[in-house]
């Protein structure tokens, strides 16, 4: 299914997600001024984004909650469940591993793997860590859709290279490197630096 | 000193920055076309983006690397130290307090706190974690800045509230939840199921 849905709203759906699933025990309906409040977007931005999902709400009533959960996981595609890897076992990769966020999203970490003898055969959530080695065969047995990366900066672009050549479409990026990827994959980065540069900035001018 | 930059331009700034210190190894001139490879951003945008901190480059020879690493570095102001607190000693805030990127950016974290009485005494990254109790005394012996959120969903209101209430302006929120925050407040929120719920939307639909 091709869904013509322009990128910032994409960005902005599983916040809006997310937000439902927090109002989740408040009344069935759900007016786009709740919403607003809660992902703190204006309400016209919110009818927009969800009128490319076909939504338009009822004049006074607003939104029922669960259609619009459902409506929006459906074109997130989080009513299948994507298996995920994480490569690097560090503090971060564990805590990936453990966090809880993701199964209640439908992506399941099939495999935690790094390059650390001392790692490999210990446990994370319930997965024993693997070596780099096993990657490619890994993500064929599981089918993995996803690939988490958490290593050094330094072996971050190796490893994306071996997801891609192994078939992976779609990479979360934890490492401070920009990755060179292949036309057709998808990748997000994660830089909490960055994230703290920006911050600094409005602590600077504000 | 105030300066008039668009906010997606902020957002980029340290993603160039970090470009430039991967760079950092090859020769000192940069063209918009190496740093617009490097950081996956058209070369237009890039000379756009730069103009803001006055930053031409010269034609032919682009911009001098030291200077424009120094330039940027001194608009995000990031050329002073900035204390950071992390709050919740699980294992994102020990993947934080850990993680080498932040000190070469000028943020030096002065704090890791917890309410759970087994974590308090230990050490992270030589932080002994302190009690949560401890939060406004600390921010103020310690001229805390930025305020990291990496406590589960349910305590991370209060946790803001806290900070905003002992005068922490900035907020790095990694708790899977959307805060609500005082005027003036710069919130950055790094929720992780969303990235991937991105890529989910791009794996459905490419």
């Amino acid at each position: 299914m091709k869904v013509s849905i322009p990128e910032a709203t994409v960005a902005r759906l599983p916040l809006y997600l997310r937000c439902l699933s927090d109002m989740a025990h408040t009344d069935s309906a759900c007016s786009s001024e709740d919403l607003a409040q809660a992902a703190g977007v204006n309400s016209a931005q919110i009818r927009k984004d969800l009128s490319y999902l076909g939504s338009q709400g009822t004049r006074g009533v607003g939104y029922n909650h669960e259609d619009l959960r459902e409506q929006i996981r459906k074109v997130l595609g989080l009513t299948s469940v994507h298996p995920v890897i994480v490569v690097g076992a560090g503090n971060m990769g564990a805590a990936l591993a453990n966090y809880k966020g993701f199964s209640t999203w439908s992506f399941e970490i099939v495999a935690v793997l790094d390059v650390d003898e001392a790692k490999i055969g210990t446990r994370v959530n319930g997965l024993i860590v693997e070596s780099l080695r096993q990657l490619e065969q890994i993500v064929e047995e599981k089918r993995v859709e996803i690939g988490i990366i958490a290593t050094p900066p330094s072996t971050a672009q190796s490893v994306a290279d071996r997801l891609m050549a192994s078939g992976v479409r779609s990479i979360l990026n934890l490492a401070p490197t920009i990755l060179k990827t292949d036309d057709g994959v998808s990748v997000r980065r994660v830089d909490l630096s960055t994230e703290l540069g920006i911050l600094a900035f409005h602590l600077k001018h504000m």
